[in-house]
């Protein structure tokens, strides 16, 4: 599995709810551990206008000073009123520049200023050129936005039990050759040791997920949870780590969706209740997808 | 499937014939329902201009309105003529800061204004920055363009029978490895539920797809639609899915392909004319893929 | 196969030996033939940078008729010594506009004039963005840069004969995950009709292609071109059509690559010359590719 | 393996520890051979960064030539002070015209002036776009930034012993479907000729890569290698050559790692020590993936 043995407290957990892996790597140095490029993709879109911001604002900063310590009477068209007016119409001639604006009513005398924004116009060209990537980095990234049921279900199937949890697309794209992996990681409670079991499912892989798809594992005697009550699965501290495979098919691409339920998520003598679906006019199926969650409870059988 | 098995109405069916999923998924708030990248990606082109030229025409009044508020003295150049040429005016000069053409015949007198202009000029690399990145995605979307035949034909096949469609390539690049897997939905006469099957095909794969391909399923005693009538696959409001796999191999891109066929779409007693071919001077071989509909009438079988 | 089995002539191949799959396809109506990204990316820079050009010219040309019917009194600036001078001006008004590089030494008067320049600006950075998409999917697209040996030979092999060719990577970077598959296409004697046979390979996989790699058909019982002799081939207008499928792993992409050999191209009685490798002072491989196609004859088997 | 199996001396391998392959092709045209692309996207930064700065320069300067040459008496608002002033103002209008700024102090005056401004600000944006995707290129490159563990050892494994190395993720987004291959390449002393085998992992497949794994080649009755001591590797002159593919989830990228060990990274008789694990207040685990180098040495069996 790539998770360690230890034992870990029931807070721990290997995947988070949100899907990320738990995990922080540390020991080497910063640059190894840095990717700009990853973060400037994962991270949140207001964050990113921000560093943005702040990138413009600190360029326009440094060539502003530049410019001014080279001398204001190197520019035509400059507002010298004061100081502060000097700096803060550089300030906005440098603006003007490294958008490649250039409206001109400020514009360079000497030769020594020439250079310095003609270099400042193309590192703001290769700066915008950096932005036009990865902004097309952030929105070309496959993503899978995969809606799970809140809980999992210990429903009756095949004379049996099973152990149930559903998931739904939640885009208005359609999701194609889905694969699901389920692993488990529970505390052996003899040894103490953290250990790891692949599930077996009923089927792993459909061709649509069109309406959504309830996962089944049988809990039948190939099952290492056979037996298992509420109290089992708070003992042994469960993780039930989902490992989601689905192609989109209007971008071709392939997205996976992690998920991790632990034994508080685990409802007994529940089964879900099916997606109503309604007929429009026009033939189209409507589903409301956010009813996956809701199950109802069944009798204990005896 | 992924498909629910609630018996529709005969109109109802879940691939439409343009090969999208025939389904609406609600329930979840907007923004988790709102995909604006796939929207840009696969919205018609006039809609796309049309939002585009929108978004642009906004932005301007919008900042016009700014500069405005700001007191029309702030400008060095511009018309004052009247309360609408200035305002016009400015809404060009925001044009020209946006798309950084920036004549420079209008300008920033005072600090102020020059803020708004560095923001916005800023703002228009960035809104370029993600058209840049939408019409790139559009163009360099895996397409496959394949063109099925108007009917699925009930043929003479072996000395029995079997289910034919056939398809072709509408482009003049190559697809190769194409995949072909068909499924069918059809209520049950007895229980009146949905039943979904896999059909087996005589071949599923095919190395290239140069003229045209013949997709078979044999109605031999494996088919759970041996000595089917058309009555039948009325009856059962049968609907036959395809799903089309192939590899452009210009792009090396993985393309997927929809297509359903209905009850009224099956011609029993039919088989489809070979393709012809011509052979030109240089050695180059000549199809008419839109022959690929056509049919003629066999004498049924005593 | 996808390939018709009409027997054509003897100058007619499925695949020419640059690769390109050698059929046109007709009959439907242009717009659907049309895939101008596709003609964008793979035709030569020199067509694309002239299609540049003259699409800029052209688009400066009605914008210049459009200023100019507008009337050269709403220009600022503008050289209207003559009725060819105020078009001309017009012309570089509006390709200055285009590109938004704006001087402003001529500028717009009018608001007329302003929303068409307005309008201008902001196509020529859609167009912009345009080039910018296809300039980076010419660049990234994925390319197997594969050179064959010129012919394929009839060798002595583990006590019988093979039927061998070889490949080279032409490029620097790595290619892994190699897989050949070989395709023959011939004139059945007796029927007279197209047949085609897949070739069974020694190895079709292999994990680096870092030297050459010699593909190898046996010739054994199971093979249907057991005994052939070169009359035979010659007879049979045999086409043998290659296959490759690689990684580029600089790009983690699939790359493909297309070949096929003719009677022509088969000597009998011969066999590859290994390649000499030269190992330099810093223990780097050297070869040289263009070896791969020599070769020397063998003494006839008795 | 697509590698040859002449003896080369011991200073050779075919891996080099950087995981290029050591291996120069020559032989073909400048032209084949060449992949600039390739090269913009694989150099150092600095580099490129060179080449646009002087590409830039080249262009700005070859542009001021031109327009000398058509006369300063062409250009508007020009210093004109001396032959230099007027060559490097022209210089820097052409920047301007470059990168689109377009000041506008410094314009055209007659026709052949502005038909060249105009060409080159179209030179510019084509240039630009050029810089656009070379750089989302390399941002958006597929990279597997794995960390080996500095030696490979011959530890205890199941009663008998294993050959183990160990690797790590060194980023902090998440690789999973991770798979290994090892080969090993060595010279028969016999034969003197260089062999290739694989090598049989206990597992070659992982779903995470979340702390580390320790690859393991059980020295059973199955391989190549049972028995050999620190002797045998070095008289052989072994390299162990290792080919990692995994999936970085956050882009669905497949990338690939190669790594060689040679006969002095072996160690026998010592076994990993464990990772440690420390587990936040926040139930992260944290991990120092550079502990994976770490190994204590065994008692040899008797």
């Amino acid at each position: 599995m790539g998770f360690g043995r230890k034992n870990y407290n029931a807070s721990t957990r290997f995947i988070r709810s949100d899907g990320g892996v738990n995990i922080k790597r540390t020991g080497l140095n910063r640059l190894d551990n840095l990717d700009i490029y990853h973060w400037l993709i994962t991270t949140s879109l207001t964050r990113l206008f921000f560093v943005i911001l702040c990138s413009y604002t600190i360029a326009n900063l440094i060539f502003a000073f530049i410019y001014y310590s080279l001398g204001v009477e190197n520019f035509g068209g400059l507002n010298t009123d004061s100081e502060l007016d000097s700096f803060l119409s550089l300030f906005f001639f440098s603006a003007q520049t490294l958008t490649t604006v250039g409206y001109g009513h400020v514009y360079p005398l000497s030769h020594y200023v020439s250079l310095v924004s003609a270099t400042e116009s193309l590192l703001g060209l290769l700066g915008f050129a950096l932005a036009t990537g990865v902004l097309y980095g952030r929105f070309s990234r496959p993503k899978a936005d995969l809606l799970y049921s809140k809980n999992i279900l210990i429903a009756p199937y095949e004379g049996a039990f099973g152990l149930m949890f559903r998931i739904a697309n939640k885009k208005q794209y359609e999701l194609i050759e889905s694969e699901a992996s389920v692993t488990i990681s529970y505390t052996d409670p003899v040894t103490k040791k953290r250990e790891f079991d692949q599930l077996k499912l009923e089927i792993n892989r459909i061709n649509y997920l069109a309406l959504s798809w309830t996962i089944v594992h049988p809990l039948n005697d190939e099952s290492p949870l056979k037996g298992w009550t509420q109290k089992d699965f708070q003992e042994t501290d469960i993780e039930i780590m989902i490992l989601m495979k689905a192609i989109n098919d209007t971008f071709s691409q392939t997205v996976y969706s992690r998920h991790s339920y632990k034994s508080e998520d685990i409802i007994e003598h529940a089964k879900f209740v099916p997606l109503r679906q309604e007929i429009k006019e026009d033939g189209r199926i409507v589903v409301s997808v956010n009813e996956i969650h809701q199950f109802t409870k069944t009798e204990p059988q005896a």
